[in-house]
C-alpha cells in the first residue's frame, strides 16, 4: 500500500482568514442592512496600470499570430524581463546581479514554499514571530519543522524570534544556531522594517554562523524612508548568504496576475555547490515559466510610464496607511507600520485579545482586519489592518472606530 | 552550516535538449546555407484560437477597471473554468466529478513534479521506459529513487516497464509491486495509447496492490479511435486509485500560456485521510493560482466557438501526423503512434543508434528529432518526430527523408 507525507496531518487548520469569513457571514446574515468595511486581507483592490493593460493587449494579439507566437519560454523566464529587473531593482541600487542569477516564477508564494526543495530537511529554520504562515507551513509540510505544540501554537524544531514592542517589532540575533533565516522587510504582518546597518548584521551573523538567509522583499515598493534596504544586497557580504525574494503583486497590483522573481547569486555556495544551480534544475524540471502575456505585462512596469503609473498607485494606498495609522493614534491606539509598509499594526486596548477585538470591532464599527495571534503566538494582543481599501471606505472605517 | 538537498547531485545531467541545441548549432555554423526542419520538441506552433484570444482581451480590459479588477483568485481555480471543466471533459465521458475535485493549475509539468510533496518518500514508483523525464527526476529530487546507475540508465529504486514493439508499446504489469505507478496516455514520447480494456486491467491491479496511478491525459484531445479512453475515471474503480493530470498546453496550444489541472476524487483515499485534502492543503499553501485572465482564455477552449477553433487546430496536427506516419511506412519505416497523439515513433533502420540517425537526419536530411534513448533504456534505437511544425515543413521533411 502507497503511504502519504504524514508530515500534512501534523498541520493545524490553517482557521485564520476561514475563521474570519465564517464570523463575517455570521454578522452579515445577522445584520445585512449593516455595511461592512473589509480592511482585513493584503489584497490589492486599484485595477492594472494603464502600462500594463496596453501591454497585455498587445501580448495577446502577439499569441494570435503565427509569426508572434511564443510557445514554451526559455527556462528561466524572458531576458527582456530579466533585463529590466537586474537594470531598475538592483543597477539603480549599487548591486550587479547577473541575468542568470533572476528567476522569474508565478509569484513569492510559490517561490517562498517550493525554496525549501533545494535545502536537506536536516535543517533548522528560525522565522519571525509572527510571521507569514507559508514559510513555517511549507517546512512543515517536508518534515523541517517537528512537532506542533497545540498550547504554545508553536513547532517544537523552529527557531521563533519574537517581533514585538519590546523588540521595536524587529527580531534579535537568535541565541541558538539557525541553519535557515527567513526575514520579510518591510514586514508582512507588523508593517516594521529595519535600516541597513540593522540588516547588515543579519547578513554578518549568517556568514558567520554558515546559515542562509530567505530575504522575502515582497514590500520593498512601499518603502518612503532612506536608509531602509530595498534588497539585501546593497549590504556587505549578502550574495554569499541571501537568497531574495520578489513580487509584482504588491507593486503592481499582479495579486491576481502572478508573476515574481528569486535573485540567488552565484557567489552563494554550499561547498562546492552553487544554490543557483541546485534552483535552476528545479526550476527547469518542476516549472514550465510564468505565461509570456504575464511576463510581457511585467516587463511594462518597469517602463516610464508603468513606473509613473504603479508608484502613483503605491502613492494612494500609502495616503490610506497614513489616514489609518494618524487615525488610531488620534483616538489613542499605539500603531505602528504604514510608513515603509501597507500594514498598519496596532496593539489591542485595555488588553484585548487580538480575537476579542476582532469580534469588538466587527460588532460595534462594522469593519473586519486580522487578529495578530493568526501570525503566531508574539502577534496576540495585536492586530492588522491593510491600507487596501479604497480611499473612501478607509476614512469611513477610522472614522467608524474613533467613534467608539 | 546549512545542508543541500543532495539528491539533487544524484540527478544525472539534462543533456537532451542541450545537446540537441549544440549539434543544430555547430551543424548551422558549418552549413549556414542549409534549411533546418525541425521536428524536435514537442512545442505547438499555431497561434491561439480566436476565441481565446478574444476572451483574453477582455479579461485584460475587466483587469483595468475597479468595477471588474480580480485579486487573488478562489483557492482551486474559478468555478467558471472548473464547471467547464466537469461539464465537458467529465461529464460527456459519463464521468461525475465535483468540482472540488478538480484543481486549477499552471500546467501538467508542474503538477507531475508537485504531486510528489503528498507522498511519503517511502514509496517505490513504476514507470514507462522510455517516458517523459519529469517523473523520474522529480521523484529523484525527493529521494525516491535510490542511486542512479550510469552504466544501465536507470536509478536503483525504481520499477522500469519497458515498452517497445515486443510489448506493442505498452506497459505490462510489474512483477516487483510498485505504490506509485504513472500512466501517460497517449504516451509521450511513443505516441502509443491502451484502450479501455486494457486501462481497466491498470485499474484492477492498482486497487489490488494498493497503488496510486498518476495518469498524465495531456494529450487526450488527439485521441481518435473509438474505444481509446479520454479520462482514466471512465474505467471502474478508477476514482479510488488513480489521480489524473490535465493540460491545456496540447489541446488549445497553451505551452506559452500555462494552465492545467489535476483531478483528485475524493473516494481516493489512504486509511482515513483523503487525497484531496493533501493536495487542497499543498494548492492553497504553496501555490496562489493561475492568473484570471489565463483562466478565463481556458473556459474559452469550452464554448462552441473555442471547441471548434481548437479541433481544427487538432485536426491540422493529426494531418501532419499522418503525413509522417504514411510518409515514413512508404519509405521502409518501421513506425507507430500518429494516430492518437502528435507523437510518431520510428525505429531506426539497420539498427543504428538513436543518436546515430540523429546525427543521419541532421548532416542528410537537414531534419531534426529527439532520439528515443534520451527518454529511457528502451527508448534505444527509436526516434520520435513531432506533427507541431508547419503543414509545408512537414511535407518537406519527409520527401528529404524519403529521398535519403
Amino acid at each position: 500500500m502507497y503511504k502519504i507525507n504524514e508530515n500534512y496531518l501534523k498541520l493545524p487548520g490553517s482557521y485564520l482568514f476561514s475563521t474570519i469569513g465564517k464570523k463575517v457571514n455570521e454578522f452579515t446574515a445577522a445584520n445585512p442592512e449593516k455595511k461592512i468595511i473589509r480592511l482585513g486581507i493584503g489584497d490589492v483592490t486599484l485595477p492594472l496600470a494603464p502600462a500594463v493593460i496596453d501591454r497585455m493587449h498587445k501580448a495577446v494579439d502577439e499569441m494570435s499570430s503565427p509569426e508572434t507566437f511564443k510557445g514554451y519560454a526559455p527556462d528561466l523566464g524572458y531576458e527582456f524581463l530579466r533585463e529590466a529587473i537586474a537594470v531598475n531593482d538592483f543597477k539603480t541600487r549599487g548591486v550587479d546581479i547577473a541575468l542568470d542569477e533572476i528567476f522569474i516564477s508565478d509569484g513569492a508564494k510559490s517561490d517562498s514554499g517550493n525554496i525549501g526543495d533545494i535545502f536537506d530537511i536536516d535543517n533548522k529554520i528560525a522565522v519571525c514571530d509572527p510571521v507569514y504562515p507559508v514559510y513555517v507551513d511549507t517546512n512543515a509540510m517536508s518534515g523541517r519543522t517537528g512537532e506542533y505544540l497545540p498550547e504554545l501554537g508553536k513547532w517544537s524544531n523552529v527557531i521563533y524570534m519574537p517581533c514585538t514592542a519590546e523588540t521595536n517589532f524587529a527580531p534579535e540575533l537568535p541565541k541558538e544556531r539557525p541553519d535557515i533565516i527567513y526575514l520579510c522587510f518591510p514586514n508582512n504582518p507588523t508593517g516594521s522594517t529595519i535600516n541597513k546597518d540593522e540588516l547588515q548584521k543579519w547578513v554578518d551573523y549568517a556568514l558567520k554562523v554558515g546559515a542562509v538567509i530567505i530575504y522575502d522583499a515582497a514590500y520593498e515598493a512601499y518603502i518612503s524612508e532612506e536608509d531602509v534596504p530595498h534588497t539585501i544586497y546593497e549590504c556587505e557580504g549578502a550574495k554569499a548568504c541571501a537568497i531574495e525574494l520578489r513580487s509584482f503583486s504588491k507593486n503592481a497590483g499582479f495579486t491576481g496576475t502572478r508573476l515574481g522573481f528569486t535573485v540567488i547569486p552565484k557567489e552563494l555556495k554550499c561547498g562546492d555547490v552553487t544554490l543557483n544551480s541546485l534552483w535552476a534544475r528545479r526550476h527547469g524540471t518542476k516549472f514550465n515559466g510564468a505565461p509570456y502575456i504575464i511576463q510581457a505585462a511585467g516587463a511594462a512596469v518597469y517602463t516610464e510610464e508603468g513606473k509613473k503609473q504603479t508608484q502613483e498607485q503605491i502613492a494612494y494606498y500609502m495616503n490610506n496607511a497614513k489616514v489609518i495609522r494618524d487615525g488610531l493614534a488620534s483616538a489613542g491606539y499605539t500603531v505602528s507600520g504604514g510608513v515603509n509598509a501597507p500594514y498598519i499594526w496596532l496593539k489591542t486596548p485595555e488588553k484585548m485579545t487580538s480575537w476579542d477585538f476582532f469580534d469588538y470591532l466587527l460588532q460595534d464599527a462594522n469593519v473586519v482586519g486580522t487578529p495578530g495571534s493568526g501570525f503566531g503566538p508574539s502577534g496576540e494582543g495585536y492586530f492588522r489592518l491593510t491600507a487596501f481599501g479604497s480611499y473612501e471606505n478607509t476614512v469611513e472605517a477610522i472614522e467608524r472606530i474613533k467613534k467608539l
